[in-house]
């Protein structure tokens, strides 16, 4: 007979919150290869975005304190060299907590691709969780399954990877020192943070002088943003520490590839779901610079598409010819998939904001045919309620309002 | 009762080469819309690769032919403005020739994506077709349904479009004058060609000595070597000059995305069956800035992958940072995954060719996470004989022998 | 900023449980189109069965209490006539639950499809969520997403319907009248269940004598058992009495087509998460005698399968020849798929579990080539830890022990 | 440089006509393992259809001259016991017959599923081949891609298997004697053929006398009408008597689950092309009791659709309560699927026809549920050139004509 004895909840973990990447924090939690357990993080900003209908705290926000990661969980038996194996079972929001947020943010707070060519200001839209499914108010007409994932996940550098990325985004920051948005974030004190008591100041301030930040995604996974690294996927991670210290953060309720708009993702709250092994000596015997992983049989299948090119001429400004460069590419495949929603009834935000949150596919074409490169974005045609296919009559207008903006009216 | 008269084959629109872009090279022939129709197409090199066992003629290549188009056809009513609308019914060999190349071109000859890195000398792989299926003797272990394509299809450009085209291009060119292989190949007389007898003298020098070269992709379609335009796949390209002039040619048994080695899809001589349509308005209707099209229901699917991640980051080389380039993360991922292949045997230069050749995907992960950006590429675990997965034992190696190279043996 | 004020969970309408299809049984309560709800299910049997290593539950269970049912819920506005669309928006187990079960029940004692032919004897796998995937000790090797779903769901019927039932199935019984086990279940006041105190005596009665048995699925859904009416699936019911009366039950985490062993899902209490609308006149509007339903676009992908082909002839047996049955057709491809994982080392019990419990696709081959209707069973390969492909070698025979069998060791 | 001497096409072994099984028919040619060949085949009726506008041609067809088989072809060192591996590695019309049809036969000459109950006359539709896809003038607003398949393909059956056959396939027969369709067709000498000429006269009488009909699939394959087994499939059969002789025939372009009115597919002329193994001993190895297959990785893909369930009531008719019969529940998926795409505005025999061809997918959902099995026949989208979904405001019902009918207007 089915009794208490014989069911046995998942363990949480309860959260560790940091915001930095350094070898010297300390593990939060420890678990054993093999066993199943529940991390439970807050929105990559910690809750400073709202169910509301204005944007005036995306405006607003305050970046110096992002990413807020959970963890660091340590793994039993794991050391330098080794391959950790994540098996992220499932990722979902809180039951309480049953929606998320995607935001356009300000060109000088933020930015986002295109933050300059649209001068941003900030708007959003908020998304309902409807089971698998999101709808939003702020964008009407569509509706998609979810290909939940963490943004960020990564296990914790050693001491001499940590200081090769400092020099290494030092020189790019210091070749670019005036750029708005910054074309980089270097370490800083101000807002960094580790939730544990018992580190001694000295420790403390160590992690927070040198401190990576969380924003680029690095040899370690990090902030990678990679859509199908959903729940049901299994990715192998390189250990740079004992322990290996896993850290995760920033779940995403869906994304589309690329994360236009930087905080393109519908951002939840939530929990994650994790098992883990190891394989002894794996970073060479897999030949592991970087994570690598098996997608989900589970993530959202929708075979009709409508696809869109883009090639490395930025012919949607001054028209100026890039060298084969696939993020030129990219955005323009991503200006000609506006332009098109912006046919049937979106606004500029709220497409922009689409493109970032539903589960579009943006592939690399070819990036050999100088000096062109070409990428392609494919908007999944199963998400709209409408038809929206090319027709012999043109496209129906519709009107779908506006996503939420700033209180003041500013777009 | 099937008799002879109510059987009737599709009519073959025999080939008319030319090999630059031009509104003034006049329709080789002319078709009405909804007539099913053939183009016979030679290679894109115009036979001058052998189905043998070394690789010189890959060397000594001579590109200022390239690429061999057939065409162009003129559509009947369409005009400036409209959109022409192309089924790409099938695309396949010629049955007397069952067979196709992939080939890694010399730094100085031709180039490729790891032509620096490699400083690469010729080589190549002989794929044999069987039926939907390719091998490959230089190659072996793996077997894959082609993803059968047209690397290069597009209208006509107008006057207008040509000269923004040689502009914008002619600027990059003098800015990177040295740069080796070229960043891009501006109009040059010398290997031009068009294969219509009944032009003018002087209209066929201005041909040679304004057409744009046909290695890049532009607005109008052009090499863009995608690999999902295949056969099943709709189109919708831009109309620049009266009647369209589609012209197609360098058709690929199979190719992944990126066509990392420039020669890098299985380049064939073959059969595009096409059929067309107009939508009077069209550009202005969908915002056509450059083709869309909607993808092939019988895409080779391959739902096992095993997936690489690649950022921004040359550390490969000289571990730059690079500015939210998804071609240096591109190239990454890439890089990690011939590391995994020559892991389980393959050769540096096999593995480059499989990579080119097969289905691989690579997706845009995320474009926003500064100054990092993220590309994944996805083995198909399918095609492979052998399991590939990371075992925790290690991976197997193999012996596979190398792929064609020099006669001179330098590789 | 997030707040609980801005943050509020989806309604959970208790379980109102019942074990009867009537008319008569009251809305136990009534939401309005648009809602969404959730509604909270015991398992299949009321929780007879437990999470141990023997199935001596299985022997004994009590079947005359069997389906236990949540519900009904009213939708405000439906009438005869209407269509009830019913998103299934999430079906999972409950947190503090996380498992579930599959049962052989005995020939005398619930049966299943082959109770006669293998004399069967009380055996069960549990199986362990540990997020979207499934993994049992009972049966390793193991490990496949979950396409979960309700096994029964379906509105309630009005008194012609029930009449008809209970009028056709019943001519059926006596037709058959010692066929062991039985080949339909009659009303039967022994074990009849409606959990609400507020009915009068006179009309309990009433319900419990004609209230059809939950075990075969009708024209109103019911106990059909389709795998792919899972979360993300969107249905359209005929809707029979005012409020339509929508009750849902037998939760499964997976199961396989056919759901060969009758308990052959992988049985869970748990939740499901719903959203209904209304299409007044529906059941005229689309011809509707049964529902029909739109799939979800998470159902697992395993591209990679084993196909097993059966036809209707039972060679296994006697060899006699049906006259195009597909369901000998479809035992046929059934005990060709069990004689190959027994050459792979499962026992039969364990391969008869796991063909009924994995996401096993079987296809109605073709029902015209007289005498042999042929049914196809396809095995995915992406859910075994091994490689099963055919080869050359033979199939490498592992140990994978038994499943969970009776105390007395009787199989 | 690709020359005539490098490029040498795979050899045709011209078709060797039989229309019985028989272990005595000659091999007709002999292939090594490893070889890839070709082999042309007549439609399955001998070109009896033609493509025009009536279906007299369907009316009057001679039935005892079917099915066409080219073969044998034998496998060099394939002995009983063995497993050949056929790899299916392409199948496609005729360049010069770009054309197919589709058939409902006479209730008193063929038959078809719903002969009976719709007392069938015949009528049939052409379906014009573009390149990968099918439409028809006779079926409007619909196109897909072809899953394209013999429909029949087997390995000669030992005499003591043809024994076997025989007996239980005449008792059935003796069974039903007065059956309209017959249940089943013996062996007859009215009709049979074998097209090679150094046969003996004896041994020729032999194989009129006691050859087995082509109409079902059986333990070797034969007629089994699998969609699945299609180009790019690798299907493994067992071998009976040495060389295994394979025959072949009845190519379909297109076909949907179940064949509903047998002469369901897109019945075609064409190529099929092949290669074969050996594995030695693999009947034992694999327990092979019957073919078993790996599906293709081209076969089409369209994720959206719409499902129609089916339980074994004959509710349409008499409303008899059938026991557990999945070819009934089959019979009312479809029957619901007509009386929807009735409503779009598709006559009976057209939407008959359609079901029978487009790539239908038919999934037995469960045969557990006493008395009624449940089958669902789902009904792909994206073959649809309109929107089909169920709306608020119901059906769009469209005039799409009528398919082809007799001349003197019998429907």
């Amino acid at each position: 007979m089915a009794t208490r004895a014989n069911s046995v909840a998942h363990p949480t973990l309860v959260e560790g919150l940091h915001n930095r990447w350094h070898p010297d924090i300390p593990a939060f939690a420890t678990v054993k290869p093999g066993e199943v357990f529940n991390i439970q993080c807050v929105d990559w900003t910690g809750a400073q975005i709202g169910n509301n209908d204005n944007s005036d705290d995306i405006k607003n926000v305050d970046l110096t304190k992002i990413h807020n990661l959970s963890g660091p969980i340590a793994v039993e038996g794991a050391e330098p060299g080794d391959c950790l194996v994540v098996d992220i079972l499932d990722v979902r929001p809180f039951d309480k907590m049953p929606w998320g947020y995607t935001g356009i943010f300000e060109l000088e707070n933020g930015g986002g691709l295109f933050a300059r060519e649209f001068n941003s200001r900030a708007a959003k839209a908020i998304w309902d969780f409807k089971g698998v499914y999101a709808t939003s108010r702020h964008i009407p007409g569509v509706r998609f399954a979810g290909v939940s994932h963490p943004g960020l996940i990564g296990t914790a550098p050693s001491a001499e990877l940590l200081a090769t990325w400092n020099a290494r985004e030092g020189a790019l920051i210091a070749a670019h020192a005036d750029a708005v948005p910054p074309v980089a974030y270097g370490p800083i004190e101000k807002g960094a943070y580790v939730g544990q008591d018992g580190i001694g100041e000295e420790v403390r301030r160590k992690i927070y002088r040198e401190g990576a930040r969380t924003v680029p995604g690095r040899e370690h996974g990090g902030n990678c943003d990679i859509k199908n690294l959903s729940r049901g996927s299994r990715c192998y991670f390189p250990v740079f520490i004992k322990g290996a210290n896993l850290s995760v953060g920033d779940l995403h309720f869906s994304q589309g590839d690329g994360e236009l708009s930087f905080c393109g993702a519908i951002e939840m709250a939530g929990i994650i779901t994790f098992s883990t092994s190891i394989i002894k000596g794996g970073v060479e015997k897999f030949a592991l610079k970087q994570p690598i992983f098996l997608p989900s049989p589970i993530d959202p299948l929708y075979s009709s598409k409508l696809i869109f090119e883009g090639i490395s001429v930025d012919y949607h400004g001054d028209g100026k010819q890039y060298n084969m460069d696939a993020t030129v590419a990219y955005k323009q495949a991503a200006l000609n998939a506006i332009a098109y929603l912006m046919k049937i009834g979106y606004t500029r935000e709220q497409a922009y904001l689409l493109l970032s949150a539903a589960p579009v596919e943006s592939h690399v074409g070819a990036v050999v045919d100088s000096p062109n490169a070409c990428v392609t974005l494919a908007l999944p045609l199963g998400i709209f309620e409408h038809d929206i296919l090319p027709k012999e009559e043109g496209l129906t207008k519709l009107d779908f309002g506006q996503c939420a903006i700033r209180s003041d009216g500013v777009v």
